[in-house]
Parts: structure tokens; sequence; C-alpha cells
């Protein structure tokens, strides 16, 4: 009986063909939304990174300007966009490897871990932003903060605009989650 | 040979003895840190939306008051909180069946893609919370919004303490999903 359950162990590691493509098309799809994902968060970070806009008006002593240094929320999302995009396009690698070797599964939790630490970072870092660029746009009557938005329009459009990309990368980021988590049951 | 094979896939549904004792071993991992999250979550929530403050002196017009409606992003805090509370204590049913019977997978991928979405909505509403009491708390000279903790001290204190159950929690479903992903592999 002993004997059995090892020869069992090592056949099952062995998986049936059907199984095998199944997972192989699942390994592909990672590796299409990770690109997707990693394309998402670049943009992002560009659109934020690059957004200045000057007032067409100057004081003396002031020149109106906004960049998204002044807020650190941005900076923030700057920085997390980047980190994101740069650890998705290393998981490329392994992403690609688990197509040709799609019964991998010590590889497969590994991505799992860090595609869930990276969703927390990247969700962190979008929805801050998106608190701040809301505030920006309404203001808030109870704290008495003004719209800012009211004068930095086509700064405040291009910074809404820079949240979508990352908040299309945490719900592929999600899917991937799954994707993977699918296929780690699948083996 | 394809007798072996399919005889192979019966005996490997059947785990061995070790790795069900692992696998026993995270299931219960799993029962208390979601136990933990749900705790961390409700004292947030409760912390949250139990705030108000109201100063010493009134003008003829105005009282000042301040609680967490003021601010849309600390009432998307509380209700958040509120969902992610209430569905780790109804997954906490499926946790428990998962100690019993801990060689069930499909129950355990049902639960990475909700817990998956769950850290998702608690990431964003605590960060977006954190956002804004960071301008609470220091303001912004780019934009001018004045840090309205210098006058409500005491409602400050408390809505950057709620958030720390919240920051807790999110950490704890985090681990949950790895050792969720672990015990799927395990099987």
């Amino acid at each position: 009986m002993k004997g059995t359950t090892v020869e069992a162990g090592e056949v099952s590691k062995q998986s049936t063909p059907g199984s095998r493509g199944v997972n192989k098309v699942l390994s592909l799809m990672d590796f299409i939304m990770r690109i997707i994902a990693a394309l998402g968060t670049l943009a992002s970070s560009i659109a934020m990174g690059t957004t200045r806009q000057t007032l067409p008006f100057v004081t003396r002593f002031v020149r109106f300007k906004a960049v998204y240094k002044d807020l650190p929320t941005f900076t923030f999302f700057v920085i997390a966009n980047s980190i994101v995009c740069g650890y998705l396009v290393i998981s490329l690698c392994l992403s690609f490897f688990h197509i040709i070797k799609s019964a991998a599964v010590r590889s497969r939790i590994f991505l799992v871990i860090f595609d869930t630490v990276m969703m927390a970072l990247l969700t962190a870092a979008a929805s801050a932003a998106a608190a701040i660029v809301a505030v920006a746009h309404n203001g808030s009557t109870g704290a008495n903060w003004f719209p800012i938005c009211q004068q930095y329009r086509s700064f405040c459009e291009r910074i809404s605009g820079s949240l979508i990309g990352s908040f299309i990368s945490i719900i592929v980021l999600v899917l991937i989650i799954i994707v993977t988590s699918v296929a780690i049951s699948r083996r």
C-alpha cells in the first residue's frame, strides 16, 4: 500500500495532456494580461509625471504653477506605478517560463505572492491619488478646501486621466491572481 | 500504461497524511487570521463612524462641527470596512469547513477570488482615507489647503487611529491569500 502511494505521487506529477493544454492557455492569458497591466501603469506614471501647468498671469512674487510634485500623494502615485511597471516587466520572464513549463507550481506561488503585494501597492497609490483628485475637483466645504481645478483646469484633466491606466491595471492584476490560482489548482 | 495513470489519478486525490496535517495547520491559520482581519475592520469602521468633534465656540450662523460624513472619502472608508468585515465573518464558515475538509480545492479558489477583491476594496478605502488624513494634518501649500487638524485636534487623532485597524487587516488579508495559495498547491 505504501509503495502504491509513492508511485502514485510520482505519476501524478505528470499531468494529463488535457489539463496541460488548459494550463498553457491560462499561462498565455497571464502573459498577455501582464503586458496590458504593465502598459497601464507605464501610461499612468508618464501621464502624471509629465503634467505641468503654468497659469498665464504672475504676481510680483509668485508664478502660479502646478506640477505633480506639489502633492506628496502624486509623487507616491508616480513611484508606485513605476515600481509595479518594472515588476510586471521582470515577471514576464517567469510568465513566459510558465507557458513552456505549464506544470510549474512553486514559481507560480512565488508570482501570486508578489502579484498580491504589488496589487496592494498599486491600489493604495491609485486610490490615494483619486481621493486627492476628488478634493481638487470638488473641494470640501466641511474642511474649507477650495477646488483648485477651477484654476488649473488642464492640469486636473490630465491627472484625472492618468488614474484610468492605474485602475485598469488593478483590475487586470486581480484577474492575474485569479488565473494563477486556478492554474495552481489544475496542475 | 493508461490503466496505471488512471489509477494514479485516483490515488493522488487522497493526499498523504503528512500533507493533510500541513493543510490542516494552514486552514487553522487562515481561520485565525480571518478573525483578526474582521476585528481590525470592525474597529476601524466603529472608530471612524463614531468620531465627532464640536468646537467650543460658535458664530451667529455656524456651529463648528466635524463628523466623518463631511468628507465622502471617510464615508467610503466606513462603508468599505463594514462590507469587508461582513464578508470576513461570512467567510469564517467556509474557512471552518476547510479545517475539517482540508483537501477541498474549489472552495479555496472561490475564497481566493473574493479575498483578492475584498483586499482591493479595503486597500482603496484605507489609502484614500489616509491621503485625506495626510492633507488634514499637513495641509497643502501648493493647493492652498489649510490643515484642519489644527482646529479639530481630537477628531484628527481619532480618524488617524482608525486607519491602523484597516492597514493591519490589509496585511492580514495579503497573508490569507498567500496561505490559501500554498494550501491549494499542496492538496
